[in-house]
């Protein structure tokens, strides 16, 4: 992943973006970009998302990408190491969601 | 990346909660996510928002993760491979953003 | 309606919060609390969304109300009249899907 | 307001369109939409908004039509009287955010 990111990165700064990049603007950004990728599944049953996700699978593809970016691009900026960032997390929801009680089961209250 | 996400999977699988993780379901979470992160920054003013994330590192960082948890989750039950969308998204955006035009410049049809 | 935006406008000025009002915050707002409302349905069917709306009634209207509370906040500090403000976007619609086209269809281009 | 919804329920009829209008479906589009909304201030300084949103107004007050159609169309079909809600939800805020402790503050963990 370090490549990527390392691309990213050469994007922004060969523009000049980075004095953009405040972690509010990535913030607000990440949510637009999320909405952006649930309007492919507006209309959709859950049942039906799996064959629609693979007939737009380019689309879909770009929409993950553009979250995908603004994640990392927050990530860097805030010096948070994304890769410890998510390790981190699933030991937090691993004691969250013991395995006994979660098993096959999902609530609202259930992240991840 | 490869362990991050075969460790999302084993959380996932130990739990037996692929059976919830259809495209839509995953993309209404990210964007549901995304706003939980983006709460942080309801109130904040851009330029305060790099000290304001310094000082919630860890509660930023474990918002960051559970986007990126869900995102890899989409990308992992679409097929998508998630460094090959960002890499194909990083070509198409050096397109529509050429360097010489792009610099210093953002609006709000710009992406990324 | 008048005397609900009369009242969200009283709650707001004992409380000396208009200074925070500002359209961007309120905007931001809009978006934290529509995902709080898509937060009840995260995991939920389509078809059984009515019945689970029906059962989580209280909560649901709650999320509803912070929605419209914010909207109408937002519509006030800009000057807009919501009430002309969706009458004139119902016109536009009305051309974007004349009835012969639209009955009955919907895509993911269709808003409303 | 009545004569507001009974014209959107007239759009909606007319199209035959209240058979993809159930609860989850509304509530993603009304994410959807609010991330439009958002997208006019996603670079710009919470300061800069309101001279932004003055010389945006057409498209902004376009936006915000766009949420509270879907909110009114939500309301609709649940059975959510919406005026009844937000007044509910006044009195619940008044409630937690009492004036003498809320008067010019704003936390993260202040709604409305």
């Amino acid at each position: 992943m370090d490549d990527v990111i390392a691309q990213i990165r050469q994007f922004r700064d060969e523009r000049d973006w980075k004095q953009f990049h405040d972690p509010k603007s990535l913030a607000v950004s990440i949510s637009i970009e999320a909405a952006e990728l649930l309007e492919h599944f507006q209309w959709i049953d859950k049942a039906q998302s799996a064959q629609h996700a693979a007939e737009n699978r380019e689309e879909i593809a770009d929409e993950i990408a553009d979250v995908a970016i603004y994640l990392i691009e927050l990530a860097d900026v805030t010096g948070i190491d994304l890769k410890s960032a998510i390790l981190a997390k699933l030991k937090k929801n691993a004691v969250k969601y013991p395995v006994e009680k979660s098993r096959g089961k999902i609530t609202k209250y259930t992240k991840l």
